[in-house]
C-alpha cells in the first residue's frame, strides 16, 4: 500500500485526500517510481478548482511532475533501470499518471535520467517549466539574442524558466509582474527590466525601453483584460505566445491592433512538445544542457511534505511565491 | 483640370464630393494614368467613415484600385510607357494615392501590366483582392491540396478571390455567409459548401464537413461576436487568419478554445505583401497566371459612372452584391 492523493469532487485544497493504495505493477511501456519530490503546478489547483482544459473522473489521481529512484520496469523498457535517479517530463494526462503520491507509473519515453548535480526537489521542478519555456520561446518563437521578451506573471515557474533560457539565447528580457513588491527578487531572477503593471502603464515602459519598437515575443499564461496592452506593447509583425487561461474575467480581443500591427497570437502547450518525439529529444537535450552549464536553475519558492499537500496547494494560490512550490516524500 | 473625389470631413456617402483639381506631373518614381475604372473596397468607407487604420488629413483624395492608360512617367521609371494599358497594386496609403479620379498618380512598383484579355473593369478588380487573399492563404498559410478552409463574408471580393485561390491550389473552401440568400451565387462562384450562419451552427456543420477533425485556415475579415465559434470550427493547430475588422461589436477572446487546439490567429493586411519586394514579385505572377489561365477571374457585382460615387459607395453598403463595385471614368 502506498500514500497518494486523490480528489473525490471539485473544490478548494481541502479535496486533496491522501489514501492507502495499492499501485499496480507498472505496464510494458512504463517505468515505477518511488516518489522523492513533486512539483505542484498551477493545472492542478486548475484542475482541482474544474477549471482546466481536462475533466476528471472521481476519484481521480492528479499531479504533472515528480523525481524520484525506479523500483520497477515494465517488460519493454530499455535504458532505464531500477535504481537510477529520474524525473518525469509531464505527461498528457494530469489524472492518468497523477505524480501526487509515493508511487507512480509513467510512460517510460517521458522519464529522464537528469543532470547529477541536481536535487530530487530540482529535478521535480525541472520539466514542466523548461519544457513549456523552451517549446514556445525557442522551439515555436526562434526567440535569438537581440530580441525583446515580454515575460508576464514573472515571478511564476514557468516564467522564471522563460527568463533563464532567454539569458541562454542573448534576449533581453522584459518581465511584469502586478506590483513592485518583487522586483528586486525579478532582478535577481535574470530580468532586465521589470515592469509592475498596476502602477506603470506597460506600453509606455516596453515602447521606452524598446526605443519605441514595441517587443517581438510576449509570453503569457494570464489573458483577461490585460491582454489588450500587451498586444499594444509588442512591435510590428509580434507574435504574443499564450500558454494559460489564469484570468478568471473575459479577455476582450483587440482587433485594430492585431490587425494594424500583423501580430500572430499563438496558444502553446507543453504538450506539443511531448507529444512529438523529436521536439520532445531537442527539448531534453537543451534543458539537461543548461542544467549541467548551470545556466538553468530552478529556483524553489518553499519546500511541504506530502502530508501538507493542502498547505502546499493553499500557498500556490496565494501568489506570494517566486519559483516553484515542491513537496518531498 | 481633372474631375477629382475628395472629403471634407468624415460622415456618410454624401461627404463624397467631386472636384476639379489640378493633377501635378508624376513624381520621378511614379506612373500618372488616366483613369478608365476605379474598384471600390469596404476599407474606402471605413475610411470616410472614421473606422479605418489611417486617419484623413482633409481634404483628402482616398482610393486604392483602379485601372486606366498611362498618361506620363516620372523620369526615373523603366518598363513602363505612356499608352500602356496598366493597373494598380494597392498602394500603402488610402490618401495619398487616391485613385478615385480621372487622374492619379502612381508609385511605379505598384502599376502592373495587366493580363491583355482583361477588361479595364475587371482589372481594376484585380489586385486589392487576389494580393490579400493569396498572401494571407498561399504565401503564409501555406495552403494546399486537401485542406479545408473557411471564408467568411464570403460573397465580398476578397473573399470570392479566396474562393477562387483555394480551388488553385486544391484546397476544400466552406464559405460562411449570413443567410442562405446568396447560396446558389457562392456555389457558383466555387464554394463546395455553404454555410449560413444565422440558420445553421457553423461548428457543427464544419465538423460534419470535415469528418471532426475542423478546418485548417479560416480566411475571416469581420471577427466579433462571431469569432469564438470560428476558433471552434478550427483543427488542432489550425490558423485563423484576420484580415479585417468589420464587425461594430467587441470580440470576446476564447482562450481555452485558443490554448485547448494550439490555435494561431494573425492579423493580416495586404501591405504585408506590397511592402516586400520579393512577395509582391511572387503575388503579381501567381495572379497574372492564374488571370491568364482563367483560374482568377474577378467577379463584378455592379458598374457605376464616376459623377455616381456616392450611390458605389450606398450599393457597397447594402451589402446586397455578390463580387466587386466598379466605378467607370
Amino acid at each position: 500500500m502506498s500514500r497518494i492523493v486523490r480528489i473525490h469532487e471539485y473544490g478548494n485544497a481541502s479535496v486533496l485526500k491522501i489514501e492507502n493504495l495499492e499501485v499496480p505493477a507498472p505496464a510494458s511501456d512504463e517505468v515505477q517510481i518511488a516518489v522523492k519530490a513533486i512539483g505542484i503546478n498551477r493545472a492542478e489547483v486548475m484542475f482541482r478548482n474544474h477549471a482546466y482544459l481536462q475533466e476528471a473522473e472521481f476519484p481521480s489521481r492528479l499531479g504533472y511532475e515528480a523525481a524520484g529512484v525506479v523500483s520497477a520496469i515494465g517488460s519493454g523498457v530499455k535504458d532505464i533501470n531500477k535504481g537510477d535517479a529520474v524525473s518525469i517530463v509531464p505527461p498528457l494526462d494530469i489524472a492518468r499518471w497523477g505524480t501526487y503520491g509515493e508511487v507512480v507509473n509513467v510512460p517510460a519515453r517521458l522519464v529522464v535520467k537528469h543532470a547529477k548535480n541536481l536535487s530530487f526537489e530540482k529535478a521535480a521542478a525541472v520539466w514542466m517549466q523548461y519544457v513549456t519555456a523552451w517549446g514556445a520561446l525557442v522551439d515555436y518563437g526562434k526567440l535569438t539574442k537581440g530580441d525583446f521578451l515580454i515575460v508576464t506573471a514573472a515571478s511564476s515557474s514557468v516564467a522564471l524558466a522563460a527568463i533563464q533560457i532567454a539569458r541562454m539565447v542573448g534576449a533581453i528580457v522584459i518581465a511584469s509582474t502586478r506590483t513592485s513588491n518583487k522586483r528586486q527578487a525579478l532582478i535577481d531572477a535574470g530580468a532586465h527590466h521589470v515592469v509592475a503593471v498596476d502602477e506603470e502603464d506597460i506600453v509606455q515602459r516596453v515602447m521606452e525601453i524598446t526605443g519605441g519598437v514595441g517587443a517581438r515575443l510576449a509570453f503569457d499564461p494570464v489573458v483577461g483584460p490585460s491582454f489588450d496592452k500587451l498586444a499594444a506593447s509588442l512591435a510590428r509583425g509580434g507574435t504574443l505566445i499564450q500558454y494559460g487561461a489564469l484570468s478568471p474575467e473575459p479577455t476582450p480581443f483587440p482587433p485594430f491592433t492585431v490587425l494594424g500591427k500583423s501580430l500572430t497570437l499563438r496558444g502553446y502547450l507543453y504538450s506539443e512538445v511531448v507529444s512529438d518525439d523529436a521536439a520532445l529529444e531537442r527539448a531534453k537535450d537543451f534543458i539537461n544542457g543548461g542544467l549541467e552549464s548551470g545556466a538553468l536553475a530552478p529556483l524553489i519558492a518553499k519546500i511541504f511534505r506530502l502530508d501538507q499537500i493542502q498547505e502546499a496547494h493553499l500557498f500556490l494560490e496565494s501568489n506570494t511565491q517566486v519559483g516553484k512550490v515542491i513537496v518531498t516524500v
